[in-house]
């Protein structure tokens, strides 16, 4: 598969398409980044990596870094996580409460706010500086040891926590919150403001295309079944109110963040980041989901 | 892959773990079947054909009949399908009217009893005989001629419709809905009175397996989007308000019928079909999907 | 109380006002209603009759026959009645399922139209002819023999019924309405279509006034308690999404209908009817609302 | 009217009636309220005082203080104030936050939490000190200077407060709340924790039995207007999920609270306190409840 002439195809066609969408706006940070921003990252399970326009600049991950979290989470509390976050489609918005009132704040699923606040307060329950042990877990598999948050996006973020301390009270009152709340959004918000590059972030997701075996150390990091879950969680919840419209026209389990990003996987072939700050009204990168839709069309295959 | 191994370890397994379950009773068809039965078929891509326990017993295939009824329509209408049914997981009951009333009578997708009434409705459409031409279409692709409905079943269907009719007259009275209710209701009970083998309905299947080619006539009915489409929508929407548990523990595109079977597709490796009458509490057969969990675990691989 | 003065002052008022509203107009004999009518009827429970504008012209009374028909049902079922519909507030609009499916089709109070239809599905238990008993109930309260349905507006509601159906369907599926449903809805869109000027549909209501007891006959027709209870209904569930802002404005029990017309009483004292066909975004008649709302500012008490 | 005979009888017939209910366990200073208390206060707006049972005893006030804080805001902000809050009843429990999300952080009424935290706000944004100002105009209206707050309820309440907190987040998250939260919660948590007796109580409610005016200062607080307007709201919202059913039955205009008691006025006679800390699962009074079908029953008129 010659994936470098791909990947140049895709990205020409992508910007001939000239796709409209709407940067993020409620943070500064996010709102200053210069739209016209594209670039694609391919690495393949053999460690090949190609790449095509800005995949040298960092960007915020934001949500993607849900994922993250859960493959640190995961294997230290094995199928017990279940009990406190389960693993079906929400079919709302991101940060909505309507299931929640109804499900007894048990959230449906960690990749949206509210399983991820459920996710990091299990963080906080396990790791004295829950931070850190992320930002770890993602030096470690990107290969990549300066990876970092930014301190002005984290800050902008807390001072724009509202809804998520809406939704971590709510939580709270059904007692599937143990942490301060003024605490969790804290560790919250610090992990959303994780900065990476398209390279990086590819780097990072070989994990899950890799059957949990961290390519550059071959260190099992997550059992087989877990990753395969991982997956199964990213194809099914990974695109708030869209997982059905991107697993229809990409079939790629993956996660995509309000910062522009979008990270995928073909378990066993590679993993794919894209980054474009343009979201659609569902909040997903418009030339990121056109890429990668791009992408498994002229592939000719994906997991399905 | 010793296929005959594994499956025979699976059927073992799983009648040594004793599952509990309820059958559907709503019917005196599926009420009075016996709740002891248990098979599994599976196909290879290349036409190797395993089975174990009751796989050559006809059993209604309900709601899997809602697949090849959207096989049978896509093609001709292609993309503009999605215009009037979505493609996103409903995250409720497969028989709720409460998102219809909030998203105008546009189903969240083909394989939820709303969105099926739809593609039944665009069936009449485009045939004069709906029922015929889908019997055809499955007779044709699994290549077994005798496939026909159940005049029982389907008349008890028919006096058991209430729910059906509300969301039928509820789609109607959005305008998403053409046909005369009581005709349309009537077609599609036929529909789910079809009955198949397990070996019968793996043939079947096995379109979705081979990229949408007709294994025993190589005629291509779906284009590969188009077959990789289905399964994605499979995937994320076959087993109603317990999608994503499936892709979480079974990682296969798959749909289910409450008369207990339950059909799958690894794509480009076989088809795979499992039925046991006895349900959980989410309409889905109870032995039907630890088999295919414990499938994939043993295989050590699914889509993801 | 100078009535006569008082209804020509808000009658003047409402006029000058130039309030804008739009007509219903889902079937043509109400899409055709000359827009500009507008009268008010107020009949004290001393038997004085006030009216100005368009009194004496017949007009669709719709939702208003809902009331009728409960109090039919009401003093022969008594309190078993509530085990089959409830007495809340719905919070939706009148023709919404959502609750419905929340709360297994007990059907929140009776004045919306899944509520109704229960009602009608009583009255069919009870009546041979459930129609003809609602009109000789209204025309013995009226003391207008010669009240009756509008056979053009009953057939154009049956060929517009689909949404009724869909919730009659619905019920009928928890088992919560009996009959077939194509003859309940045959029933209901007869009694919507029943025709009554403003001056007979106030002689109707000023049974609610009046503590149950018929002013024209002495009858007691409802007992205190029930006639009491009648009203509350009114009050809290009388103008759908509506009843609230009913309340705090106009602070009288009422009900209204998608022709225009609004009726109401002050226990005690007098009921009173206004017709307007300019209806708002939530079904109720612009002018009739600001008229009531004028009426009860100016005599300066309601029921609160 | 011989009140008190009456009283005593509706005292005794509650009492042989034996009913059941559950004290509000989730602070300790309800839980431990000796659960058989039961008292009864009416007063007349000629100020014919009538009490039978624990009325000289204080208890929690709790939600009842909602239409205080209201009385204190509404003629203020007059009828700017329901851009910020609706006057629809909400059909959910008292801690809903799903209709919130629906109507974008725009609380249906002032008299669930969600509304209450909205009016605080206001308080919040008017005066200095708004607990102090709150019991300033509870003692004036009850005509005892001696009215405060229990300061170890209000410590519990906001040990207690996630839920609160969730709902006053997700309002802000709107911008419908301007104060800092935590602060929010204090204000709203004292207020919460006023302690009256019955007669205190029905002191303060007279206000609202005559048009607004301070009865034992003369003063006019309320315009009549304002009055009804505020009576209208306890009768369609006053009572949760369960308003209708007090409508249905009692007829009244009324609020209660978790801590037992009911405060109920008929506008023009009287206003009447009812105190009984077992609770239905609806949060409201079991004994209270009753009182009040039996008190208007046996009178023989209620506002209906």
């Amino acid at each position: 598969m010659d994936y470098r002439h791909l990947l140049e195809e895709v990205y020409q066609e992508v910007l001939s398409l000239d796709l409209k969408g709407t940067i993020a706006t409620y943070i500064p940070e996010l709102a200053n980044v210069d739209e016209s921003k594209f670039g694609i990252s391919l690495i393949t399970t053999q460690g090949a990596v190609f790449s095509v326009g800005n995949t040298e600049e960092k960007f915020s991950i934001q949500s993607i870094s849900k994922v993250f979290a859960l493959a640190v989470v995961y294997p230290i509390l094995k199928e017990s996580l279940w009990e406190r976050v389960g693993v079906e489609p929400s079919g709302n918005p991101f940060n909505s409460l309507i299931r929640l009132e109804n499900e007894n704040g048990v959230p449906r699923n960690p990749l949206i706010n509210s399983g991820a606040l459920v996710i990091t307060d299990c963080l906080r329950e396990i790791f004295e500086n829950p931070i850190d042990t992320v930002l770890e877990f993602i030096r470690k598999v990107s290969n990549t040891p300066d990876i970092d948050y930014c301190e002005a996006t984290a800050q902008s973020e807390l001072t724009h926590s509202s809804r998520n301390k809406a939704l971590a009270y709510f939580i709270k009152s059904y007692g599937n919150i143990k942490s301060d709340v003024e605490e969790l959004i804290e560790s919250y918000s610090y992990q959303c403001s994780i900065e990476m590059t398209c390279t990086e972030l590819a780097r990072a997701f070989l994990l899950f295309a890799n059957t949990g075996v961290n390519f550059y150390t071959n260190e099992e990091l997550l059992t087989k079944s877990q990753s395969k879950r991982i997956n199964a969680i990213m194809q099914t919840c990974g695109f708030y109110d869209e997982a059905g419209d991107f697993a229809f026209k990409v079939g790629l389990p993956g996660k995509s963040g309000v910062g522009g990003g979008i990270a995928a996987v073909l378990p066993g072939k590679f993993s794919v980041v894209v980054w474009s700050p343009l979201l659609n009204e569902k909040g997903n990168s418009t030339k990121g989901m056109k890429a990668l839709e791009l992408l498994t069309t002229k592939l000719g295959y994906s997991v399905f």
